[in-house]
């Protein structure tokens, strides 16, 4: 068979993670600081088990039959609530979409904005699925340059200029993979070219409840005068990531343009929404978010100080305020492949920048490491290996 | 905010079936003909919920952590071997993919084949989210005229022609909302003007393993020596519609394409397919089918019997073989529209052909009737009130 695909659909892409996990399996004690699970210690196991056989036993029916296509009501409106007393977010006209897991908002969001050939914005670095799903219905991801308090506005407004653009993807807390969060003003600047060019802005948000120092900073979404904004959140890194449950706020207009997208997929397994919802319950939610948050900081700071400890001093290292990724620059004439290559040959797997890089051909010098996954003695391990590997290449 | 979304996004189709549900729920015992719901008793509870507590008991973490993007290996396995047993599909170069729900594949199938303009076929009257899914990427659906064996091969050839085509759309089993089965010889002439005019297959067979007489009828893919064919297979209608589990089996080309779009949409629920596979393990699932399908069937005998004792002999009503629905084609010249709402004021929900065209120009006449999600009494209430109603009109 013959068959013409659409160029937009790439199958030609090589997964840098995928390569690493490969490689890493072949390799006895190999630590890997490569992927983004949330830490294991963190999950509330017993209380999820717990829930999960009461809401079957509850009512089956509700888990196993058909359920509203809009989701479970009740996580939603308390969603809703905790979204207005905590994150500032706009009352009126506004409402809660459920999402099995925050990531499908990823594909919806370019699939209702976007039309071929339009143009859609992202910080240079960022998580692979913001630009991918961009691709995905023929639109084009720009990357857009980044200081160190995220995505430059005037590099935004530059591009946004020509017209064609439709959204920014946006992490603005403890961004995948820099770690970076961006300040209230910057915050304001970025929201001021999106008005100004009728933008929508995608403000992602998996990471924001797992901060560990500093002080919050306003979400984009608590000064939307104009309904322009997507809050995007998520129970992957507070509660479960296997359960896949997220969600979205937005206007009703929004709302009501996405879920032409979303109601032609058909529906959602309720039960997994259900028994969030029944674990929020039972528990002191943001009492547990300051447990876990302190864990994360643990983590991190082993990380960072390994990090500071073994690196040679040529690398840059940006130690986040929460999140799950510490992001190390290293000097623009060396060989990035060759550092990689060399730190999972000696058993540590970091990822390059060029994994969250929208344009190829501008791959950076930096590596991603994550400290949620790892035990405490792997962390400290794995950071003495790939300081080492550092020094032999940079000192 | 004025803001310029794409007109392929349309969000002024009202939904006829919840229009039913909406008027039904303000008349005292009002019966609904309108939904698509498993027969409750069909669905083994207590065999699920076991499963549900066993599974997350065994492996909380398998439950609760990331899993792996493909789905579970296991089911996918399960599946595959079952497919090439006994729905006769290729061993060779083919592939499953898991999906939270069958229904998934209606949006993934189109964003990866087809690009703005582009033009999908489908039955003239067909599962809507089916044509939706077409019109949300920007390609345009073409309904195909049918007869009683469904999709007529010379009506889609006529729309192939042009050159614009990439896939068919078909549920060649109880196809809904006809309950129409094609027979062999027609798959056979569909599968060469498919091959004719490089086409690619979507054959949807959500109902399909709920045959409660005559012979079960090839898969398209049985035959499919080009894997032009996309299978697509659901538990939603055997084991439980609510947990969410379906599948498609296709080529490894078609495969990778799909998995190109499907994988920046992030992943889905593994917990839910592990309950399937371990009820899969516990039960005889051959014996389980023809347990359903004779609860199925004794359904539909009732509906059939109540629709044919009380109904105008001007009615043409089509008793399916299998699946949930049984359609009521009534005369042209009669006002499908006054017929429908008598039938809501008078207590019973039946859906119209409407709710099923493609072309909204051409809404039909006949009316879609489920005989799975109804107690035995109120069907028989129901097609008696259904039944009188059309005899006041028609005669």
């Amino acid at each position: 068979m013959i068959y013409r695909f659409p160029e937009k659909i790439q199958d030609n892409q090589k997964s840098l993670i995928r390569d690493i996990a490969e490689r890493g399996s072949r390799i006895p004690g190999f630590i890997s600081f490569a992927l983004g699970n949330p830490a294991a210690e963190s999950i509330p196991v017993e209380i999820l088990q717990e829930c999960a056989r009461e809401v079957f036993e509850e009512d089956p029916m509700k888990v196993l039959q058909y359920g509203p296509l809009a989701g479970e009501a009740e996580i939603s409106s308390w969603i809703r609530q905790r979204l207005i007393a905590t994150k500032g977010c706009p009352e009126n006209n506004h409402q809660v979409m459920m999402l099995t897991g925050s990531g499908k908002a990823l594909g919806l969001v370019p699939r209702t904005l976007c039309e071929e050939g339009d143009e859609a914005f992202c910080d240079e670095f960022t998580f692979p699925n913001g630009f991918n799903s961009m691709k995905n219905v023929g639109a084009i991801p720009v990357g857009i340059p980044m200081d160190e308090n995220g995505m430059i506005p005037e590099e935004l407004e530059k591009q946004a200029k020509r017209g064609k653009g439709k959204y920014v993807y946006l992490i603005p807390n403890f961004q995948n993979p820099t770690g970076l969060t961006m300040p209230i003003e910057r915050r304001k600047e970025i929201y001021e070219v999106a008005r100004r060019y009728d933008l929508i802005i995608y403000e992602d948000d998996p990471y924001g409840e797992i901060r560990f120092c500093g002080d919050s900073v306003p979400t984009i979404k608590s000064f939307d005068d104009d309904g322009r904004v997507i809050y995007v959140g998520s129970f992957s890194k507070t509660l479960s990531a296997g359960l896949r449950v997220g969600f979205l706020y937005a206007s009703n207009e929004l709302i009501r343009k996405i879920s032409v997208v979303k109601g032609a997929d058909g529906q959602d397994p309720i039960y997994n929404q259900k028994i969030i919802l029944k674990a929020l319950g039972k528990m002191d939610y943001e009492e547990h978010l300051k447990t876990i948050s302190a864990i994360y900081g643990r983590k991190c700071r082993i990380m960072a100080d390994g990090l500071m400890e073994y690196c040679s001093s040529k690398c840059h290292i940006l130690i986040p305020e929460g999140g799950m990724f510490i992001w190390v620059v290293i000097p623009e004439s060396e060989d990035i492949n060759a550092v990689s290559d060399a730190a999972i040959a000696a058993g540590v797997g970091v990822v390059k920048s060029e994994a969250f890089a929208v344009d190829p051909s501008r791959p950076g010098h930096a590596f991603r490491l994550n400290f949620s996954a790892s035990k405490d003695e792997d962390i400290q391990r794995g950071c003495r290996i790939f300081g080492q590997i550092t020094r032999e290449f940079f000192d």
